[in-house]
């Protein structure tokens, strides 16, 4: 049996050491990070464009290109989060939201799981909230092959987003 | 100009708090939680047969099946990682290990990057440190052919697999 114990409970995150019993009988601790699960969106303005967001990342530090996505609001349902997030993100409005999978980001040490979904029948719904509460966010549309290229030169680098251009490339 | 302070450091993980001021003016706290970086390795058997290991993960808190990875040791480089974590988990020696791309994990709230590489021409070279010191880790080969339904079908779950997967896919 495992002991597990809160050693940092925060906004967003909490850190939990979990106590272990490897196979040889040796006790060991594994650093496990709580995160209450995200919504990533690939919002297609017709089968082959793509919306992505530019916005800096305080974790890797720099300004990374990405599909929309956020967090769970506690008790908030996936399909109603991408709804949100896609709308404050970039203003749009699904009339076609799909979910295509989901993934953990790095099961190692956390136990973040994203939604992943398909946006199509794109409507502008509202202003993206941009730039005034929260973090700016600048919106970007590719065509998909261009945003594959990117992929493959390094200048995309986030896994979520990787995941999605791929699978919806895959599937078209 | 941000202000930042460490709130727990561990033994793999540190989190701090971000103080950040937003484009309103208004001040935040963002978390973020720091990781030493990783690799992951696509062991191809043959073009079409691929190795995965499947073990249990204190993130999620389920057993997962995914490509070989690791943590970075310190002032170890990517490549030398990936030729140590893959003979650590599947016994093999690559006699092509070729670097084929890098990625965030969640950059929302961690700075984790992982270097992703295929090995091919694989020899064994050792037995696996297999559910002796460190958890068990149970070795499965498969074609490159069902580990992409597998991704499908939502039985691999993990996201550097299926950037691995994927992108050796199209490679192919």
């Amino acid at each position: 049996m495992n002991d597990e114990q809160y050693v940092y409970k925060g906004k967003l995150l909490n850190l939990k050491a979990v106590e272990v019993i490897l196979p040889s009988g040796r006790k060991a601790t594994r650093e496990v990070v709580e995160h209450p699960g995200a919504v990533a969106i690939v919002p297609l303005t017709s089968p082959d464009r793509v919306v992505l967001v530019r916005q800096f990342r305080y974790g890797p530090n720099r300004t990374l290109l990405e599909i929309p996505a956020g967090t769970l609001e506690p008790g908030e349902d996936p399909l109603s989060c991408a709804r949100r997030e896609l709308a404050e993100e970039t203003g749009f409005g699904p009339g076609k939201l799909q979910k295509v999978g989901e993934f953990y980001t790095s099961p190692g040490i956390l136990n973040e799981i994203i939604h992943l979904f398909v946006a199509t029948e794109l409507k502008s719904i509202c202003a993206p909230k941009n730039g005034d509460e929260d973090e700016k966010i600048e919106i970007v549309e590719l065509n998909l092959d261009e945003a594959l290229n990117m992929i493959k030169s390094g200048r995309i680098v986030d896994a979520k987003t990787i995941i999605g251009l791929l699978l919806v490339s895959r599937a078209t």
